[in-house]
């Protein structure tokens, strides 16, 4: 069966996060249903990055296995097409065959994502929804040079949900930079895979210090305690969005 | 009475407007029933642009007179408290004491738009609502070539809603800019004044020379034509944002 890769868009407000819920519209669903209205096949996607309820992607990647060799373009455009009579916000933004070897989940080496905060006396109007608010004024230098305390391979137990399934605590955090640009302060990940809630449990200890209540040594001393006890609060997820994933051999994705 | 000057943001997709209508929420009435519930004064706003249904603002700019000379941190948390209970899409960003003779309308001297048009085969996810999906290829820079027969003193006539109720069709448009960032092109248009619709009458025919369909010269003769009926589509309010108000001697603002 042909399989293709689907670069994804969606305002994940709408929506109980990435993964099938019961009862809870989920983006997985909605995509699933769209494929079935288009194909009249019921298809099972699997992920790059299973995201919460209320997390957002520019640039998820999933894989799905269709009977039919579809034109690239038409499975893009007919998805597309049945999640806008849904109402769901949700796009397709690329579909592309590729080998069976590929999978979106297995096959990805590095996840990255994006935090942003708005960080001003006012409430966000028209960003509500997708950044996380932040009245009191952070010092963003200040959490840029603590951030390099979590680089690195690490057990990360203190930033993992207690819910996280993951074998291991263990993960290599190759990018945490923090920049402010004007009222948002913009918090870039990277690694290879992330923990549970991990994205959001830095963002929180880091707002901390930004604060001024915690030093770059405190968060190395909640890094170093390994106890989820230690983590500062855990972010809202309005302010994250899942913004690219890699995958070794791009070029052996077949070309439309 | 003490005169406060308010910067605004607002997500107009929830309003019918900036100003008050019959039965349908606006922008003004919303920001006046917080005022009336922060000090219980009935108050009457005016803006520097009574922007449509549907459009944004990341810097409308509006005036109040209060009785009481409230700290202005006082007058911008306050109103924005009773926005977030009202669940209103609109935040003050800044609120300020001026002269009496400071008139949000009247004494602006320039107004800055921003036209967002997302142009790509997939719709838009993220930011609907905010942005004018256009799947068909546009060439931004014949767009940002054409847009130059507009600048200057004209009679707009063509790019002037009917329901206008200026008293003259000229105006001078002194900046009409083009410009692609991957999928997204930006239109700013900047003036003194607008005529009713017409950044989005012109972002409308713009978009016409970008299809191809029109060339500059086109433009060119739709503007001569000073005829409603010359004038492309209009573009939907979705992509529109009011991102700046200009004002003279604004160092004769008090600061708090």
């Amino acid at each position: 069966m042909p399989r293709f890769r689907l670069d994804i868009e969606y305002d994940g407000s709408l929506y109980a996060g990435w993964q099938h819920q019961a009862d809870q519209p989920s983006v997985q669903q909605a995509i699933e249903r769209a494929v079935e209205k288009f194909c009249g096949e019921q298809v099972r996607l699997r992920a790059a990055g299973r995201t919460d309820a209320g997390v957002h992607a520019t640039a998820q990647v999933a894989h799905v296995d269709l009977v039919k060799a579809w034109p690239n373009d038409k499975v893009r455009d007919a998805i597309n097409a049945h999640l806008q009579i849904s109402g769901d916000r949700i796009a397709i933004l690329r579909a592309a065959a590729v080998p069976d070897g590929f999978d979106a989940r297995f096959s990805a080496t590095g996840r990255h994502y994006l935090y942003r905060i708005v960080n001003r006396r006012a409430p966000a109007a028209l960003d509500k929804g997708k950044v996380w608010w932040v009245p009191k004024r952070l010092d963003a230098a200040a959490m840029h040079e603590a951030a390099k305390q979590l680089l690195g391979r690490h057990d990360f137990t203190t930033f993992r949900s207690t819910q996280c399934q993951a074998n291991s605590p263990v993960r290599t955090l190759e990018r945490l930079e923090v920049n402010r640009i004007g009222d948002v302060i913009e918090i870039r990940a990277s690694a290879r895979s992330f923990l549970h809630n991990q994205v959001r449990s830095m963002v929180g200890s880091l707002k901390r210090v930004g604060e001024g209540g915690w030093t770059a040594a405190k968060l190395r001393a909640a890094l170093d305690a390994h106890d989820r006890a230690a983590c500062g609060q855990v972010a809202p997820p309005d302010g994250l969005f899942l913004v690219g994933v890699d995958y070794p051999d791009t070029e052996s994705v077949h070309p439309d």
